[in-house]
Parts: structure tokens; sequence; C-alpha cells
């Protein structure tokens, strides 16, 4: 059980009535914060803020609504997010620049002060009435499901929590950071190794990742760990630091692949395992540009094993490969390689039934490698995204 | 009146019988030859022997096929390529090395020799007794209208015609190439200036579209000037230069617009004047990562205004803008200014239901611009390629 977080979450009809929108994350006492941002070089405002305020490496709380981005609306959008933090920070009596804001939903809305201000008092008073799971159900958007993930560590004899709460669906396409992602811990984290742990573990799990391709202006990820667990703070030299990693690699990893699974329209989870590169880039690079090709994407829709398109992906993704040196297969059936097909597509049709494809390349160049989630895209995509306004 | 080219098509029955499917463009004197094919480093192997062969400036004939693109098939691809020359290059008693070859359709199957073979000599004798739109309907694909534009100028006192043909509808982001097109003028060129103006004219034209963000391997544009309309041959330094380049460029302009405009699903075209960047490149990168949007073209496929997804894209193109600086317009209005919406999407709801959308984007940054041509994405665009090789 993860110990000193408590949640809240309430109705503040930020676009439609009669959904949880609003969401709190309290710690007991002060937690050491990191947090990673959209490179997005337009920024929302909670992005700004939160950005600033998470440089002390101290955090108490998180606020963070659905159904409005706050990006793109100018000095009104920074003032309405510092005055959500300053009436909490009144009511739950801790300081301001120890709550960071997050928010998700359409671009260039303002905020509804109107009705996201009332309501902030009733979060306040319901801290500790709901799960880490109910929060992560009010901020879904285009989300079909909640997405939580949770590993408990053993430290030496202590027991530490990670749990994870994320949010995504749709303009999916990390390039440093990702969408919201909540990462609690009751572990004891110096700030340095707190700070250093996220950026890598991220760089592993939420970056390689692709619904769209499109980079939110909005992405957020941010740890709280608030040593309620009782260990000695962990930092990169110490002997159980690779214990926590790897757990919390475990949580990114859970959300970024629920993240995928649940992309817009999205009916296969498609992971591609690119090795035989020369640079970890280089293999990242390959990856993504199989990973966002709409006609690799639609085939995989339509259970086609169009190799051919996944081979011209490679080609065009910058990196000088040759074509008689790459190794595709699909499910584990081997398609092309030596420059030739294989013809042994029949052997696939049935296996591409299913929600899950795994795209093995293998570029033939070197030995780095790795792994990326994307997902395949359907007429339910374009349906989503052509009627998300109305 | 094009002088000196004729045309002829016949059924192969390539990858369906009973459709016109393989073409015949042949000059009756020696053209000057220049080509520009795709940078994909996955390369056709028609693109590989053509690129060969037009380095020495020279060319007669070009045969292209639609319903397979000869690409990934290694050794025996080349080999069959070479065949389809040879054979002709006998029957029409030209070189087989001024034979250029063209392919179009599915990656990774075998060109059907044992189909292909026993049309060309109908091929041949055929010359002549089509016209180029002919040619044009042969080499469709997914392509729903033949694609070919035509202008006349005056060059002092003789008239030289520049004709183009071109496919094309889908995996269509010309990095530094094209689709197929094919431009024939009965101009006299020198080699160097035909060169030189096909690279330039191509950078402005075929090079600023997209459909869906693929790169072909086998796009190919190639220019046959054969002389016949008797103007002094026109170089870099001609006074009559300017004229030939504004009209070949109309040509390849207008081709580019048909291909988008035909983009797989596509209901609307869509034009980027992209204006205030630092230098071309970066407005042609900010352009290109609009265009190629999923969102963007999915909001324009659902008549919504959706300025957000533009900016957003802007944010990510990875060129250093300031959010106050940049403005936003649709079809003439507004949106976006200083840093805030302007709120005047209302005047735009009937005008986004037309088959043209105009975006226009000021970065603040500098005096360079481009125009940018992509299309909308729509549920068709998916069923089409789930559905391409069943």
């Amino acid at each position: 059980m993860l110990k000193g977080f408590r949640f809240s979450v309430t109705t503040a009809g930020i676009k439609y009535p009669g959904r949880n929108d609003l969401g709190l994350i309290l710690s007991d006492t002060p937690a050491t914060a990191a947090g990673v941002f959209t490179k997005n070089r337009i920024k929302a405002a909670p992005v700004i803020l939160s950005r600033k305020r998470i440089a002390k490496g101290r955090a108490r709380a998180i606020v963070v609504n659905s159904g409005n981005a706050n990006a793109c609306t100018g000095k009104k959008g920074l003032k309405d997010a510092e005055m959500e933090g300053r009436i909490l920070s009144d009511i739950l009596g801790i300081p301001e620049n120890e709550i960071l804001i997050a928010s998700t939903g359409v671009i260039g809305i303002p905020l509804p002060m109107e009705r996201l201000e009332p309501a902030l008092p009733e979060l306040a008073r319901g801290a500790g009435k709901v799960s880490a799971l109910d929060l992560a159900r009010a901020i879904m958007t285009t989300d079909s499901f909640p997405k939580i993930a949770e590993r408990k560590i053993t430290l030496g004899k202590k027991t530490v929590t990670i749990t994870g709460i994320a949010k995504g669906a749709g303009m999916i396409s990390p390039d440093m950071a990702t969408m919201l992602a909540f990462i609690l811990t009751d572990a004891a984290l110096t700030l340095e190794y707190s700070k250093a742990v996220l950026r890598e573990v991220i760089d592993e799990t939420f970056n390689l990742i692709s619904v769209d391709g499109d980079t939110s202006t909005n992405d957020t990820v941010i740890l709280l760990a608030n040593g309620m667990a009782g260990n000695t703070p962990l930092h990169g030299s110490s002997p159980l630091e690779k214990a926590f990693r790897k757990g919390l690699t475990f949580v990114c990893e859970e959300l970024s692949r629920m993240i995928v699974k649940d992309g817009e329209g999205a009916t296969k989870l498609i992971t591609i395992h690119l090795k035989g590169a020369k640079t970890r880039s280089e293999a990242v690079r390959v990856a993504r540009t199989i990973a966002n090709s709409m006609l690799v994407k639609t085939a995989l829709a339509g259970t086609e094993p169009n190799w051919g398109r996944i081979i011209a992906a490679i080609g065009r993704s910058g990196v000088p490969v040759r074509e008689e040196s790459i190794t595709i297969s699909i499910n584990g059936i081997e398609l092309f390689r030596k420059g030739a097909a294989t013809a042994k597509e029949h052997l696939l049709r049935d296996s591409l039934e299913g929600d899950e494809i795994s795209i093995g390349v293998s570029l033939g160049r070197g030995r780095q490698a790795c792994r990326f989630y994307t997902c395949d895209m359907t007429e339910e995509y374009v349906r989503i995204n052509a009627e998300y306004l109305t």
C-alpha cells in the first residue's frame, strides 16, 4: 500500500457537466519532486508554471483537470493556473509553490474559472476519500480506460511502493516527455537521483511510443517521492538503486503500453523490435519512422502483412540502410531476407487477427536495438478526430 | 501540339486482367534527358536502372507499368527490368541504354514476366495510336483521375510545348523527388540546363506536397526534351530561359496539385501558405509538419477549424518559434494572434465545407515563405489502405 498519498476527485463541469474532471494528489509530507515536460515549443500554461515550481525539487500536491488544456491562452491562462493553485494553497494550508498544476483537453479555450473555482473547496475536502484509480478515471479525455500501474519493491528491510497514473490516447508522440503521468512513491530518494532516474527511465518507456506522431503541448511526467516508507534515501550509487529503477521502469512501461493500447480507434498494440543498428538513436529513428507510417498502420488495421510498406518506411528514415542486409519478420515469421521476399505471408493471416502484433526488423549494421510501441490506424481514429470539437 | 512524341498503351494483366497497365512514350529523335529519383534508401529496380541510364543525358523511350513496383525484388527484379528494355530495344531498333523504365504498384512481388513479355510487341506496334491522356490513364493505381498538364510557350519566333503526365495518390511525401511524372517537351535544351531547371522546379512543386508522409521507393520524374520545336537550345543564361522555367513550373505545379487533390480518400485540397520564417528550409519544415499532422488532417476532414492542432504541430516542428509571434488564419479568417484566440471560428463554418481550404501561418521570425499542398484525411483513406493487397 502506497503510504502518505491521498486522492480526491470532483465535478467542475469544465467541458461536459456531470463527470469527474478535476483531481487532486496530496502528499502528507513534502515530497522530493522531479518532472519532465513536453519539448513542444508551444507550452501550455500549467506546463510553464509546474516546470518553474518543480525546479526547487519539492512538492506537496498536484491538481489536474481534464476537458481543457489551458494551452495557447496567453497571460490569462497563466493567471488562471496560478489562481487555481493559490486557492488550494489557502484551503490546504500548504505553500503555493509546492502545488503543481496539470491540464489536458482542448487547446485555445480559456479555463472556465467560474466553474472551476467553486469546485476547489470540495476537491480539497475530499482528499483521502477516493483511490488512485478514481483519479485516473477523472483525467481521461478520449481515453477508453483508466491507466494505472503499481509495483512493490523490497529495499533491504523496507518495502516501497511505486504507483503510476497516466492518461493519453491521442496526440501521442512524446519526444523527450509524454502525456500526463504521475508517478508516486513512498520511497525516499535524493533529489539528484530522482531527476536522473526519471529522465533515464522515460527515455526507455514513454519516449518510445507513438499513436499518431503528434506531440502535445501539455505532456507532463511528475515523480513525487515522499519517503514515508522509511528507507535510507536512494542515490545514484546506492546498492539498492537497481531494484528501484527496475520497479520504476516496470510502472512506466506498463503505462506506456496502456496509452498505446488505448490509442484512439486502435484495435491492435504493435511492438516493434528493432535491432542491428549502429547506434541507439539510429535504432529509435528507424523504429519511430515505421511506427508513424500511416501506410504500415492502416495495413495492420486491415490485417495485411504488407512488409513492403515497412521497408519503404525504413528506407526513408534517413539511416543509410542496405536492402540486402535488412530482415523483416511479423509475429515471428520471416517475410524479407537478403533482398528478397520469403513468400511466407500465408503462415501469418490468422495471427494478424489478434490484438497484439510484433514486428521484428534487423538492419544488419551493428548491435544496437530498441523496442517501440505503436498501434494500428482505423477509420475510428478519423471519426474521433474529425468530430472532436463538436 | 507537342512535336515528335508518340504514345502507346496495352493490357498485360500485371495485377488485374482487362485494364491498360503498360505504357510507352517514344521520342522520334534522341531527347536530352534529365531525371530526379526517390531519395528513399530502398530503391526499386527500375529506379536503379533508369538512374544509371539517364546519367548520359540522352533517351528515346520510357516504358512504364502500373500494378507492380518491381521494388525489393533483388537481382531478379533488375534482370526483369533489363529484359523489358532489351525486348523493346530489339523491336524498336533503338539503343537499349536509351530506354528508361518506370514501375508503380505493389512492393515485393516479382514482375509477372510471363504476362509482360508477350505484351511488349503490341506495345511497340501501337506507338502513335493513342494520346498522352491514354498513357496517363494506364499508369493509374489508386488514382481516381488521370493527371496531365500542358503549356505552350513562345520562345522568340518558336512555340514550344511542355506536356506533363503523372500518377500518384498515396505514399506521397516526396523528399527530393516525387511519384512518377514524365515531362515531355519539344523545346531544345542543353543537358546542363535541363538538369538544373528540373531540379529547381521540382523543389518548388513536387517537393512541397504530401498526402500521407510516406516516401515511395519508386518516385521518378523524367524530363525529355527532343528539340523538335527548332528553337536555339536553351541554357542557363538564355534570355528566353525564364519563359521556359515559368512554363515548366506551371506544368509541375498543376501535376502536384492534382496528385494531392486525388490523395487517397481525400475530399479537400489544403494549401498551406507559410511565411515569416528565417530561412526557406525553416518554412518548408514547419509547413511539412502541419501538412503531415494526422490531427490537422482529420480535423479538416470534419470541417473543424481546430487551430490548436495547427499550433501544436508548429511547436513540434523543431523550429524555435515563439507563441506570441505566430499568426494563424484559415480561409482568410484570423484565428490566433499575439498569443490569443480571436474567437472568429463562427465566421468559417460554411467555407470549410468547400473542397479547397487555405491555411495561412506567419511565424513572425523573418521574411522567408513557402507554399505547401496537402489534403484532408478521411475514413476512406484507412479503408483503401487497409484493403490494398486483398
